[in-house]
């Protein structure tokens, strides 16, 4: 039985390079949540299904300058770091992450102010189009169970984690775990609170192993909390090769790349998810593709952090599993039409090279360009597919999380594709009519 | 006298490097549009004239969380295209053209159709504020002048070009001067047309002398042009080694630079504004510079079609002129903020290179990252020197060309250069309160 009936066009993936267009369908959605069935205007039943859902005050009928598309999954987000975003990146990566991102986020001791930051910021997720977040929160167990609970009360599809960061070496001292074990400890009880909390709620709300990145990690930390994530079967979140400093950074301690050192401590699994990656190898590619690890394309925050673009076409190609990463607050956006947008551009520019003083044929890599229903693919499917989740796509059986989008016609004549195209790439957070998740609405601007 | 007295915070450019924040100040209007002087908080007049204005109703008060900046000058952008913008980016450039660009053009030998967009065109320039912007039109007349008319109308500073493309060779038989004799006396007629406007109007309305760009001309309409613009004393603007393509078509065709064919019909004057430039050699660059010419930098487009990112910190190290262009519609989005983002991110992405798989040393080009308020100076002061404008800049003497944009603090202190730097990466078209041109009020959201 139907509890809501959508009617309108609808764009969602079919595979990794096409986007479908569905005109004028009804989507079903059931009790649960559930889109239970779709119609096209030439089934028979349409009509009075049609009107049936509108007697029944059932019927949300878009507007002829309306889309319906897939939620957005925001696969690498720093929760706490939202106050800061869009600030600072003019500055060389130790002033930002010692003036700014760590003060900000050892000031999360303040129950208090995280649910106030955490409450704007959930909101704002959802106002951008975004579903589902699989985010870092910080070190502090109180803090990150606040950030779970606006989720659920927002009704976000929330992936929280734990941040670890024990290592004295490479953490400020008013900002860290003061021991391994309490570290390890802490996690273990977030885990179990975070387990209690989803028994309480029908919303997705999951844990996840967090160590913050190879850096700021002792051994002990890295081998308890992969100890950890098999002993419960959870998500683990991290940051992947994400500089050069960072790939160097591993290469010196552990004489071996971040990917073997994240291997071997048993933190590449197909429930995990590697935020960057621009600096991974040939070889690395390998072991992430095959522990089934996903990468975390994050296309803005690369640009300041990154030092080179991720070559996400040859990912693909490879099979390696990819999705869109937000990365506030190294990116300054939290729109993933953004992401989307910088993700075809930056591979456009990894194609053609920067540098017209060199020749042509030695400026880029040619075939790495990615188009718009690539990108689209990654900020719906891939995410879904990195999460286990059944959403990212508008297709029976799958979870009913939607954005409702207005367009903007401009006295010409638009095809389906064009539609598609302007869609993605004109779409600002003042356009986003309503959002929702399995089936509820969870953001609205009327 | 004032005729209006703004009192709130601003943001002006002090050079090509710095920002200046001048708090809670009063800005003075005069009955021209002119700003006649500022007021900071010290002054002793500062409290009476503050009285004054607001019992004469002449004051606009700031909230807390607005921020007066300069209008933003757009260099160069190709107002019939507006409907197409954002769509296509996708396809190679010849079926860009083929199939979108050039069939859309041709349109508008339809004034009403040129109306009806170029109208919806100018309100979205001021909705984003962009209070003065370089314009190609149409090889039509009519069309053209429709343009002009719209924005003396809605009170955009318009600099309107009647484009010549009468190389049979490089463009459609449906879109393209007849003759070249038929192509030089239209662009008489359309100068003569806007000469007669500006008679009727206080508006700035300026007609500019407008080849497309070097392949699109035949050697006699460009010498005629030349001539024309020495003749009229007038603006020029095309295009100047956009790309590969059209840097080694002057080659081929003259066994010289497009900078030099330029010059050698007389083209290159300190009133002409040359757009992309991703390809000008060092010796092109001298010329330019030699010449006064101001470079449009265009970040979002060169991404689609420059091959190459524009180095922007060499030109201004080496003393060119340089504004800021969206270029419509080979940028997807009319917002210089958008611009302003995109040409620090591709001057970052210049520096650190973008192929992760060649040695650090090798990826980019050391010390081309241009800051925020590099940035910002295009968008404004440059764009001003470019069209020999006393604006761009709130310093008495100067057009009183504001924007009020509404700012978000987000639970944290922010210093008067994190303001700056958030608003410079979050602004949005719905963060824009209202816009001014010369004093009048030309966009507001209430
Ligand atoms: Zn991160
Ligand atoms: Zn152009």
């Amino acid at each position: 039985m139907e509890n809501l009936v959508i009617c309108g066009t609808y764009y969602t993936s079919k595979d990794v390079n096409e986007v479908e267009v569905h005109k004028d369908n009804l989507i079903c959605i059931d009790h649960s949540g559930t889109i239970s069935r779709t119609l096209s205007p030439d089934d028979k039943k349409y009509l009075a299904l049609l009107n049936e859902a509108r007697e029944k005050d059932r019927l949300i009928k878009l507007q002829a300058n309306q889309y319906l598309l897939p939620g957005f999954i925001d696969l690498h987000v720093h929760a706490p770091q939202w106050p800061q975003a869009g600030l600072a990146l003019d500055l060389p990566l130790s002033d930002w992450l010692n003036h700014y991102t760590f003060p900000l986020e050892a000031r999360f001791t303040d129950k208090g102010y995280a649910r106030r930051v955490y409450h704007d910021f959930i909101h704002e997720l959802l106002s951008q189009g975004t579903t589902t977040a699989l985010m870092f929160g910080t070190i502090h167990n109180d803090a990150n169970l606040e950030l779970a609970r606006q989720a659920v009360n927002y009704g976000l599809r929330a992936f929280v984690g734990q941040v670890v960061m024990d290592n004295p070496d490479q953490t400020p001292t008013y900002y860290r775990n003061q021991t391994s074990a309490a570290a390890l400890r802490d996690t273990e009880k977030f885990i179990q609170e975070i387990l209690e909390l989803r028994k309480n709620t029908s919303a997705t709300v999951m844990p996840v192993i967090t160590p913050r990145f190879v850096p700021s990690c002792t051994d002990k930390a890295l081998l308890g909390l992969g100890q950890l994530a098999h002993q419960y079967d959870l998500p683990i979140q991290s940051h992947l090769s994400e500089s050069n400093w960072e790939h160097e950074y591993a290469i010196k301690r552990f004489g071996m790349h971040d990917t073997a050192v994240m291997d071997r401590f048993h933190l590449l699994t197909d429930k995990s998810v590697m935020a960057h990656g621009t600096q991974l190898t040939a070889a690395d590619l390998t072991t992430v593709r095959q522990r089934g690890t996903t990468i975390a394309h994050c296309p803005l925050s690369n640009i300041y952090f990154g030092n080179g673009v991720l070559p996400t076409k040859k990912l693909l190609r490879l099979g390696n599993r990819v999705g869109l990463g937000s990365d506030i607050s190294g990116g300054y956006s939290p729109s993933l039409y953004h992401n989307i947008r910088q993700a075809v551009k930056s591979s456009q520019m990894l194609t053609d090279g920067v540098d017209s003083s060199q020749p042509v044929e030695q400026r880029g890599v040619t075939g790495s360009r990615i188009t718009m229903a690539n990108a689209f693919y990654l900020a719906t499917v891939g995410g879904a597919k990195a999460l286990h989740l059944k959403t990212g796509q508008i297709v029976p059986g799958f979870q009913a999380d939607f954005q409702i989008v207005n367009g903007h016609q401009r006295l010409m004549e638009l095809s389906s594709a064009d539609i598609f195209q302007r869609l993605m790439y004109q779409t600002e957070q003042q356009d986003i009519q309503s959002v929702y998740v399995a089936g509820k609405r969870v953001y609205g601007k009327d």
